[in-house]
């Protein structure tokens, strides 16, 4: 781990090594042991408090107070996906690849790359 | 923008560009137009899947179907949170700011930074 | 199914009965034969279309429009609940008969009812 | 408040008056007194613990325990949603229409009775 790596990166090691720790003394370590059920759980609470952040923001674009609110919940969401990609060890770059593969070249066949919607 | 940027910004940057794309050409332009509300949907959306994907794969471990499932899934909803950011110009760095923050030092303190659990 | 049955059973003998009809035909014979993890992202779906409307309407009260966007999005909640009963072939009144248990008699006790939270 | 009422009606009976209740001594006051933001949040966690409840117990279909979880776990669902029908001061009944409204005939115009999907 370098610490010239990307923090979802840096992030993902910390929590593959919580697997290992004492779960009264770390957050993740007690999401580990709980379980993939629990750990899909808070993806959808942060989900929810995304949405709901953004919803807030968008009816009040001005307010720095929410966009603070929105950061941090996007924070506390991503957070959630790293810790399902270390439960299920799924490094973060797999999924980055995936990613690269549909923007790479500059985004131009997003449209095309994506399965449907 | 450079090659060597985190796809996540690469992305972002291709999505905010796509605010000034023919929506009947491009599906993010398409997204843009619908406006927040529908991008928070999309987010709901895909994290019930990514929750929906990891339950079925930690019920069967070795397929490697589910474990691509889970990926896509991954990749989509990551794309949809971009996709937030760009609406309310959020950008990926300033979220990655707030793990690197929590974590930067090696996690070792991740219980006490986040705000409760 | 008698028609002074409440709704949500009638609904619920109608969507049994959807197993058997031809998915080209109704809705929710497509989705019985997609499956549970279909009906799941659904209830995922409309979840977050019930969370986005009634943040909506929380922000402006007046609003005639997104009050009945709300009722409309629950209305579709509940229809997806009860494909998810009739799914896992769990009647309505099994549910209703824990939330009776819970407040039946008048709701005094429902904290200490409640699980935890 | 008749005890022959349908339990989502006296539900929302007990819930109305919970807005005037102590937030120390009921669970439903504390929500009440939290918001529309907060109760919304419930809803997205309840219906992820739904959904996650539903994919285990179809993965393992015999599970007497799986079955009851999904039980308490829509319980919990319809709960919430009732909270956020008292805090937007809309009946159960006004969305119960929509669904009689759409079904009550016995389901035969389901599909096209839905807006689309």
């Amino acid at each position: 781990m370098s610490m010239t790596d990307h923090i979802m990166n840096r992030l993902y090691d910390v929590l593959q090594g919580r697997k290992k720790a004492d779960p009264k003394k770390s957050y993740a370590a007690k999401l580990h042991k709980a379980g993939t059920a629990k750990i899909s759980q808070k993806i959808g609470e942060e989900a929810a408090e995304v949405i709901i952040d953004a919803i807030l923001l968008s009816e009040k674009k001005k307010s720095k107070n929410r966009r603070e609110n929105l950061k941090e919940e996007m924070a506390d969401l991503l957070f959630h996906i790293n810790m399902l990609m270390a439960d299920r060890d799924i490094h973060p770059d797999e999924v980055f690849a995936i990613l690269d593969k549909r923007f790479g070249l500059g985004g131009l066949e997003e449209k095309a790359a994506r399965k449907e919607d």
